[in-house]
């Protein structure tokens, strides 16, 4: 087993752990190793909410979530060598469970307490608890449906440097301030409340003015970061630009399954686990390959399918106002097509909205040119059901 | 072989096919025939712009196209007893092209004439010309790539009824009369000029009427229409709503190819060709399955690939400007990404934006929540390319 | 369109045809033309047997059926500059049906002629007519399935030199030899009834020379020849070893689809059709890359199945007798297991058999070196069939 | 965590384990644990030599391995309600290593010790060692190749009944008496060396007799048993005959990966670790289903690959002798045809039988119809090489 960088007792909070995480991005959050490049390492990881979803039927867990606590990530870890304008190579080599959680959540916040895709349809909270059996997850909650996960972690990325913090703080803060009381905002800011920064204590002196700039860890930024792709699975190879040296590279959020889009926004199966990495350095890669975001190369053990029911959408609200090639309102409409179309097999609009969420969904942009109508595509994977699915 | 319901001559234009087609939408337009349900007919369909590019290296009729002429449309076919309400299933049983036109074409539109998403990048008029050998597609203008179709129609639905169509002028109309003046246009409304409407002979007295109400062909609608999905593919079933007696269904816009998206807009590999069909009935099932848009099966022959190179894309503009969960700019920027990326393997920046167009292109929404970043990404299947392309 | 270099005219026989082709192999018989590196060209093939099957629902044909007919091939074709000891490149660029015969045949044949995989359990002739419907294959003889074709070339190689030819004769007249009047035979030697010579007309001086010379077509060889894999699919790039001056490749048996082992014998859907072929030249191919029998790289349009039911079978056979890592016999239980439990779902052992034969079947030695048994497997895609097979 | 019910402590051997194994099959073996149906349960298994293959460079421990000691297995576990005639429905829901051997063994047995499909030709002892970084393995004896495994059960089964069991031990027995010489065995019959019985103690008045009676588990048999069908891999479900009241489950010989035929017999990267199970009952579904043999639905998550490069074989022997439809021959040539051509990209003969035996390989029995040659595939995932192995 590789070493452990980062052991998690899930018994306390991120406060109490061994080696204290980070919940926030700021170059000054000192690495908690440094690894060679090669070498195979082991972060545990907290659930992104650090434990506050309990594994009940209640979802006011879920309604009262504090999410200045999110994400919790496990490192920063240093890579010997890597320096700003390196590409740093990550295998994500194998995910799994800890033994005291073999469990997993999907939520979908309510409306005043972070939102989500389809928010003003379903303002309400409400969860799903999925319970792992090896490979598969199924839940009490809903029904009829069993899958294997696309494991992969919804959070991976390298610490901003300086100038690049200030950019993300500053176009999120104009951002924010076109609509300032906006629910949910638009936006959020840094906020030094539960600031988790890792070696740095709150006693320090420097604890304030980095909570203060630490960027939020919500949005997918320059770096990855909270990128939510479930394709970025078990065994995919991943090429991070570097922004200070060593990298400092961190991870959190880890997910059983997701949905494309992650669409109830607490919308995988959420999950607390372990991940296996190893990192190389390619000098220079950033110029070199012209990279601006990072790219990968998804692993070869995601769960595959051969049959798909697909639903449609088209960039004309329920209103019959007409959009501009508006691929959110058309994704939007698929989804809300498939919600309606499995309550005609017994499903409710929320446990429908919560798998469209976490299901091995495929979300596709299938057209974006034909003016004045983009068409999305919803694909859901027919074997997830025990009982077929399909008209007749 | 079936029953060919719409023989194409491709020497001539679409004014002088023996059996006319359209490039309206009007529930007015007679069905060129009755078939039964479960019958197997053929429908042959000249390319979408019916022959106005043409196989050599000069991209000017491109840059000049006349779009009032698109699409040339095989129809409308009638079903025996197909009524309102119903949904038709149609089985798309195989496609392909004429003895005379193993070739296609991409093309990039000028932004005066057509634009396209990345049109405000590439304003000039490009095209590629594609041969087809068999199941594979190369190019004489994009060398150093070759793949396997994925075959499908790019256009395919029922006709309107009068209080659908009426709906679809309003509201395109309404979003046109925001910006009347704006290149490309938002939307395109009813025009005279080049309308075809099968037997509706232009000296018909309907015949102005008809084209003056007629819905133009390029936006997807709620009766399907030019989504332009590339998993469509052959082999596909399809469930379509009927909006009038028969069902009255047409087809055209064949793609060999196209990547999800279509993003150069004549981003397929377009074609002529021919496409069999069949078609059953399930009465009532609008409403039995809640049916607002098409929903369909995939096809089991699509080429299948085991390894992608994925391009991430967030909502940040070119100018640094952070916007709120906007897919098209996350996708845009994912297509830019891999646009910068395969320069740097020697592929012009118009050979990368065609290829990103018409290739089996995977263009996915993978995080939507996360406020205030969308996270598209855009998967190559690196098989085809000649070289490897990946990062060393 | 490709050049046709061997056009076929189903409503006469292999003797009319405009372009002979030839049912045995031998050095001798000339090319019907040559080709250039690169160039494709398109081969019309007879079906194997020259349509003594006949789309009906009487097996009689099958029973009595003259096997010295087979396999009526197209070619050979020369490609300039190939010479002994290189390997030719052949590209399968696609296969299709032929306009007057869109449907094909499985049958069984009887022990006394030509027998079979399963020939002392299924002594009696018996067929099933396929319907090809676009990519689909139905059969009015086996209702309840359905499934796209995985077509293919039963058989393709290039001409054996005179040596090779007098090896293969030899080997095998030595195996008859071992039990000459067997039924079935154990191999067929040449035999000049029904042989059919290319351009080497039965007038001609050096027919009745050649005929008695020229190796049966029945059997794979070194050169590839009648190996029936089914993955030799569309789309597939092939190796084959080159013995004559240009190669003269030949190629028939076109395969609508076939399970592995075809063990009907006459098992897979046996269809005449046209294939699109290119071939290019690999000097000194055969030494460089110590080929012995052709290599190949498999289409990626093969349908794709997620979901397999499967059949083990390991080598005692029906009498409780133990056999030595016997896979034939292991094999053979794994069909027979399979036809045992499809019967509970309603198919006849005959149909069980045809389908086993001609299905995407796949047949897998898993285990062959625990002694004393052998273990295979059969594996069913279970998306074939309308309703559900899996024990419940 | 899901209740381990054989805890294993790789510090000692299976003599000291908590809970004692067995390698025998009986009946009379007690079960070391009553489950519930849809209960999970964790068996952690010993590799099936019990550690005498080494992590290091000196194959002498293969060579003169004691496979007297084989097959360590866990187990039996009794499922409540299993009664003959039944069908117990078997869920592998994972598959895992101890964290105290992260790394496997491949080897050759020598021929005077154990053999091989291929031993004439590979008569010495030889091995690699792989590790594993997550879902993937290398060797440093095999650089070069990198691999995701395809983790399964090498071998599972429920205990036969008395007369099984004596059916199976004659069989064998009549066997080995027209060979009691052979080197290697024709089959192993009873033995009461290294014999572990679970808790019949070695002093217990029935130690001998069960010893004496109890079949080796090399071979698969209609239990199921050591059936090494990679396969069978994570997420599988399988239904297995009962023929003890309980049905008494054991499982071992657990496999990081393997390839068809697992062909130098110690041929899969074999490993000590876990997996989780999970057993209903089907009552009376031996009869119902008219099962012979166990039959499998394959999981979801094997690792997936769309280029392959197909080595064909028939069955001629090296000495150019014609066999009839041999498909060991057969697949014997296809496995040597890879080996050479593997030299020719600079692995030695010992490393790529290795690979050949261990990676993911697909063993097809192709044609085993067209006398007198059976065709036979061997196909490799050209994606496990670091550098292209395809002819160019």
């Amino acid at each position: 087993m590789p070493k452990i960088l980062s052991p998690v007792d899930l018994s306390v909070t991120r406060f109490d752990q061994a080696v204290p995480g980070h919940n926030r991005w700021h170059p000054e959050i000192p690495a908690i190793d440094t690894v060679e490049p090669g070498e195979v390492f082991r972060l545990e990881c907290l659930d992104w909410l650090d434990g506050q979803i309990k594994n009940n039927d209640d979802p006011s867990d879920v309604r009262d979530v504090d999410l200045s606590v999110a994400h919790v990530l496990s490192g920063p870890v240093a890579v010997r060598g890597a320096e700003p304008g390196d590409l740093l190579v990550v295998d994500i080599l194998d995910i799994g469970t800890l033994p005291d959680m073999e469990w997993g959540f999907t939520g979908i916040f309510a409306r005043e307490n972070g939102g989500g895709f389809l928010t003003d349809v379903f303002p309400e909270a409400a969860k799903a608890i999925w319970d792992f059996s090896g490979i598969y997850a199924t839940s009490r909650h809903i029904p009829g449906v069993r899958f294997a996960g696309i494991t992969h972690p919804g959070l991976i990325g390298c610490a901003p440097s300086h100038e690049l913090l200030a950019k993300w703080n500053a176009r999120e803060q104009a951002l924010i301030d076109t609509a300032p009381d906006r629910v949910p905002p638009l936006a959020n800011p840094p906020v030094s409340d539960n600031a988790l920064l890792g070696q740095v204590s709150s006693g320090s002196p420097d604890y304030a003015r980095i909570a203060a700039e630490g960027a939020r860890t919500v949005p997918p930024r320059e770096h990855g970061g909270n990128c939510d792709i479930k394709n970025l699975s078990r065994g995919s190879r991943l090429y991070l630009p570097v922004y200070v040296p060593g990298g400092n590279l961190s991870v959190g959020d880890l997910h059983f399954s997701q949905g494309d889009g992650e669409i109830s926004f607490c919308g995988a199966i959420e999950m607390a686990g372990w991940i296996d990495l190893k990192a190389e350095v390619i000098k220079g890669g950033v110029e070199r390959y012209a990279i601006t975001n990072p790219i990968f190369k998804p692993g070869p053990v995601e769960p595959h399918y051969s049959e798909y029911l697909v639903f449609e959408g088209i960039s004309v609200d329920e209103n019959g106002e007409q959009h501009y090639l508006d691929t959110n309102l058309a994704y939007r409409n698929a989804c809300l097509n498939a919600i309606s179309y499995l309550q005609k097999f017994g499903f409710t609009p929320e446990q429908a909205y919560l798998l469209m969420s976490c299901a091995p969904i495929e979300g596709r942009i299938s057209g974006i040119v034909d003016v004045p109508n983009a068409c999305c595509t919803l694909a859901i994977p027919t074997a997830i059901f025990e009982t077929p699915i399909t008209p007749s």
